[in-house]
C-alpha cells in the first residue's frame, strides 16, 4: 500500500514542517529533531497557564494541528503510535511555562501517562508549577478501570483552551479540564484497518462486518459486528453511549479517523442526529479529521453534557483551521420552491408566414434525415439526421399552440419545445440558441442580431469555436453574410460546411474522440444541415 | 467495499439533510427532494450579488459545504457524479435572485455546462440578471481547448464571494471571477481510484505506480507514472503547473482528493513549499479536503496569481468550517531547546547514618533478586527480581555522588538515577516516586509525608489503586502504619502483600493480561519486595 510519504523515519518531522510552514509565522518549533519534536505558538509570552498536550503521531491534526490561540500552546509528538520522550516532553513544558503554570492533558495509554508524568516531575524540580490530566474516554470497554483516550481529549482541549486564554488561574484550568474529561464518552467504528507507515495493511476486517469499539492505534476493537449500512451502525455505536448517558442534553463530536470520505461523514452525521440518542444532542462539532487514526475507514462518536459556560468555551474563537467549530442542532429549514419551474405556456397566435416558414424548415430537416445519418455514421453514432428530424416534426405537430404572431416569444417557445422533445447535448444548444435569441428579441434587436446572440450564447455554453468542426462552421458564416440576403447566407453555409471536410481535428462534440483519417473529406453533419437548410430557403 | 450510507439513491439527500442539521439553522434547502436538491442560505434576502454553483456530488464538501456567507449563497448538487437537472438548476437561481443579479459558477463537464446554461437562459426570461463562468483549470492535457473544471473552482468561489458579499455590483463580480477562473491552474494525482457508492472499486493502478493529470470522477488519469516517494510525486505534479506558470508569486491550493490521511497531506504540503515552484509560492490555502472525488487516495495542487486585493478576498471570513482559510507561507521558525534538558547533578555530600541505610535497603533487594524473579515468573516475565536488584547495584555504585546530607536533593537524585538506569514501566514510576517525594519535602513536608506524597503521584500516574494488586498494596499501608514505627509498617507492608496472594483480577501492571488462576495464592512480586523491604529494616 503505498502513501505519499518519503522516509518513513521523517515523516513526522517532514510533517511538522509542512504545518509550520503554512502557519503563517503562528507556530514554531523546538530544535530538537530528530527526537525532540515539540510545535508551540510562537506568539507566547508565558503570561497564561500553557498547555501542553501529544502523543504519538498518526492522529492528525492531533495534537500540533491545534496548537494555537484559544487551544493546544505546545503539542509534543512522538513517532507513529509511539509516545513521545520524557526528555521531548519536558522541553516542551520549559519551553512555554512560565509564573501561571502548566496543564498538561495526556491521553491514557501506559507510554504518555509514564513520560508525561515524569516530565512533569522534572519540570517541578525547576520550580514550575505542573499539573496534568489523564483523559480515558473510551467506553469500548465498560469494565475497564483505565478507558483509553480518544477523541474526547479535543473537548478537554478546547474548553481548558478557551479558559486559558482568558487568564483563568491553573487551578480553575486544571479544575475543568478534570471534570470535561470525566464527563466525556466516546465510541469508534472501523470498516478497515489503518495503514502504518513502512508496514504492510493488516486484512483483519471482513468484508460485510465492521469493528466496534476501537483504540485509535489500529488495535482491534472489542467485538466484529454486521455491517449493513450507516443507520444501523451509527446505533450500534451510540448504543455503546446511551448507556454511560444521562437524560439531559449533550455536545457530541463526530469524528473521521482518517479515511472516511466527507460525503460519508455528511451521512453519518444526519444518522447521528436521528438516532436514538439524537434528541438528547444540542450541539455538535464536526464531522471532521480531528484525532484520526491514519487513514482508518472509520468514525467516532464522543458526548459531553456541557453546560452553558462549557458551551460558550467550545464556541470561542481559535486560531487553527483544524477545530471545525460547534453549532447547534436544529432542524432542516425546507423552503418552497419557487415559482417558474413549470414553464407558463405561452397564448397561441396565428401569423401565416411565419408558420409556413417553420414548416419549411421543419420539411427541410425531415428530408435531409437519410443523408444526415449517412453522414455521421462517418465520423459518429450515424443519428444527427433523425435526432433533427425527429425534432422537426415534433415541432410541426406543436405548430399550432406557437405564439406565432410574437417574435419573442415564439423563440423562447422553439427552445422550450426543443428543449422537452430532442435528445441529448444538441437539443440543450439549440434550446439555448433559441432561448437566448428571444431573450435578444426581447431587447429589441432584428431577427439576425437576434440569432446572432443566440449563437454566441450557445457557443459560449458549448464551447465550439469557429474551426472546431460543428454547425457553427456553417451557422456562423451563414449569419454573418445574411444581411445580404439568404442567397449569401446559403453559399457563406456550403462553404463553411465544405471547410469542415478538411477539418482534421475536431476540438468539440463527440467527434473530438475520432482520429483525423476518419474525418477527413467528411463534411460535419451539423454544419451540412444548416447548409442544406439555407440552400433549400434560398431556392 | 462497504461504505458508510444507507441506500445508493439516499445517499445525497441524507447528506444534505446532516449539512443543515448541523448548520445551525444558517442554512436551508428548497422542498424539491429527490430530484431538486438545492442548499441555500437562509439569512439571504436577495439583496447582493447570488452565487449559484454546484453539480454532479461526491465532491463534498463542494458545493454545499462551501454555501454561506462571504462564498456561495446556493448550491445544486447532482447524483454522484452527475449534473442536476435544469429544473434543479433553474429552482436554485430563482431561490436567491434578486435585483443585483446571480453569477454561476459551473466547472467545465458537458453536463454542467449545458443543464446551468439552459437553466440561466430560463431564469433570463424572467427578467432576472444572470451571468455564468465557466472554470477549467485542469492542466492535465495543455492541447485540449476545453479544460476540465476542477478544485481550481475553489478560487473562484471564494474571490467572487467575498466581492459579492461585499456588495459589489454583478458585472464586478462576474469580470472577478472570469480572471480568476482563467487564471487559475490544477494538476491531481492519486495512488488508488475511487468508490463510487453501489459499485465495486476499479482496480486499475497497479502497485507502486501513481495516476497522474486526474479529474475528480474518477476517471484515468492521463498517465501512470512511477510512485517512489511523496517528494517526486509532487515535483511530476508541480512540474505540469510550473509549464503554465509565470515568474511571480501565486497562491497555492492544496487539496485532498479524500482518501489521503492527514498526516500524508502534511508531508504533501510539506513538499509543495519545498519543491521546484516552492519559492513563488506565497500563501496556501490547505491542506483540506475542498474538492474531493469520493474516498480517492490522492490529492491536487492549484495556483493562482492572486494579486493584493484578491489575497484580501481569499482571507476575508466565511460562516462555514469547510473553507480552511488562507495562510502566507513563511520559513518554518525553530526556537533553541529550554536550559534544563540536562539535568545538573547535584553536588554529592556525606551523612553515614543516610548512607548506610540506602546501601541496606540495596542490599535486601539484592538479596531478594532470586526470589523476586520465582514469584514474578508465575504471574509475568520472571524479571521482577533481576530488575530491582539491578537497580540496587546501580544505585550503591552512585552512592558516592549522591547528595546524602540533603534529604531534599537526594530524593530527587534517587529517581533521577532510577530513572536512567532501571528499564520499563517500574523505572520510570519509581522516578516519579522518588521526584515527587523530593518536590514534596522541598515544601517541608516530614519523611513519612514526603513519600506518602511521592505514592500519590505516583498512583496518579501508573494508575494503580489499593487492590490492583500491584506494589502499591504493601507500600500504602506500610507507609500508613509507618508513625508507629518501621516495625508497624512492616506488619502493615506484609499483611497487604499478602492480600495481594487473594485478588484473582490484576487492574494494573502486566499481570492485568493474566487469568485468575495464574494468579491465585501467588503473592505479587513488587508487593513482596516491599514487604521484604520493611521487614528486613525492621528486623
Amino acid at each position: 500500500m503505498a502513501q505519499f510519504i518519503n522516509k518513513r523515519e521523517d515523516v513526522v518531522t517532514e510533517a511538522i514542517d509542512g504545518l509550520l510552514a503554512i502557519s503563517g509565522g503562528s507556530l514554531a518549533r523546538l530544535d530538537g529533531y530528530p527526537h525532540i519534536r515539540v510545535v508551540l505558538r510562537n506568539d507566547w509570552d508565558k503570561s497564561k497557564v500553557a498547555l501542553v498536550s501529544g502523543g504519538g503521531a498518526g492522529h492528525e491534526p492531533a495534537h500540533a494541528g491545534f496548537v494555537g490561540a484559544g487551544m493546544l500552546t505546545a503539542a509534543v509528538c512522538g513517532d507513529v503510535f509511539a509516545s513521545p520522550s520524557v526528555d521531548a516532553v519536558l522541553a516542551g513544558i520549559l519551553a512555554v511555562t512560565g509564573p501561571a503554570g502548566c496543564l498538561l492533558i495526556v491521553k491514557n495509554y501506559t507510554g504518555d501517562r509514564l513520560n508525561f508524568g515524569l516530565a512533569a516531575e522534572r519540570a517541578r524540580a525547576f520550580g514550575l508549577n505542573v499539573s496534568m490530566v489523564i483523559i480515558g474516554d473510551d467506553v469500548a470497554l465498560p469494565e475497564l478501570p483505565q478507558a483509553r483516550g480518544v477523541a474526547g481529549t479535543l473537548f478537554v482541549h478546547k474548553i481548558a483552551g478557551a479558559l486559558a486564554e482568558a487568564g483563568v488561574d491553573l487551578e480553575t484550568v486544571t479544575a475543568a479540564a478534570r471534570r470535561v474529561a470525566a464527563g466525556s464518552k466516546s465510541i469508534g467504528m472501523s470498516l478497515d484497518t489503518c495503514t502504518v507507515p513502512g508496514s504492510p495493511k493488516e486484512d483483519r476486517i471482513p468484508a460485510h462486518m465492521a469493528e466496534l469499539g476501537l483504540g485509535i492505534h489500529g488495535e482491534a476493537g472489542v467485538e466484529q459486528v454486521d455491517f449493513i449500512d450507516a443507520r444501523l451502525a451509527m446505533e450500534a455505536a451510540v448504543s455503546k453511549l446511551a448507556a454511560a448517558m444521562e437524560d439531559r442534553s449533550y455536545v457530541a463530536l463526530i469524528n473521521n479517523l482518517g479515511g472516511t470520505s466527507t460525503l460519508e461523514m455528511s451521512v453519518l452525521a444526519h444518522e447521528l442526529i436521528t438516532s436514538s440518542i439524537g434528541a438528547r444532542i444540542s450541539h455538535i462539532v464536526g464531522p471532521a479529521s480531528m484525532m484520526t487514526s491514519l487513514d482508518m475507514h472509520g468514525f467516532s462518536v464522543s458526548v459531553y453534557p456541557a453546560d452553558e459556560a462549557e458551551i460558550a468555551a467550545l464556541s470561542a474563537p481559535v486560531s487553527m483551521a483544524a477545530w471545525p467549530g460547534v453549532s447547534t442542532v436544529k432542524p432542516v429549514i425546507v423552503n418552497m420552491l419557487p415559482d417558474g419551474l413549470t414553464p407558463i405556456a405561452p397564448l397561441s397566435s396565428e401569423h401565416r408566414e411565419t408558420r409556413e416558414f417553420i414548416v419549411k424548415c421543419c420539411r427541410i430537416l425531415v428530408a435531409a434525415e437519410e443523408d444526415l445519418n449517412a453522414l455521421d455514421a462517418k465520423s459518429g453514432d450515424g443519428d444527427t439526421g433523425s435526432t433533427l428530424a425527429g425534432a422537426a416534426r415534433a415541432l410541426i405537430n406543436a405548430i399550432d399552440r406557437l405564439p406565432l404572431s410574437d417574435h419573442t416569444q415564439l423563440y423562447r417557445a422553439i427552445g422550450q419545445e426543443l428543449s422537452q422533445t430532442m435528445g441529448g447535448s444538441s437539443g440543450v444548444l439549440l434550446a439555448i440558441f433559441f432561448a437566448a435569441a428571444g431573450d435578444a428579441a426581447s431587447s429589441g434587436l432584428p431577427m439576425r442580431d437576434a440569432l446572432k446572440a443566440g449563437l454566441a450564447r450557445m457557443q459560449e455554453i458549448g464551447g465550439a469555436r469557429l474551426g472546431d468542426r460543428t454547425m457553427v462552421d456553417a451557422l456562423s458564416p451563414a449569419l454573418d453574410a445574411l444581411g445580404d440576403g439568404v442567397r449569401s447566407a446559403a453559399l457563406a453555409a456550403r462553404e463553411g460546411a465544405n471547410l469542415t471536410a478538411t477539418l482534421l481535428k475536431a476540438n468539440a462534440g463527440r467527434a473530438a474522440y475520432i482520429n483525423a483519417r476518419q474525418l477527413e473529406g467528411h463534411v460535419d453533419p451539423g454544419a451540412e444541415a444548416v447548409a442544406r437548410l439555407f440552400e433549400h430557403l434560398a431556392a
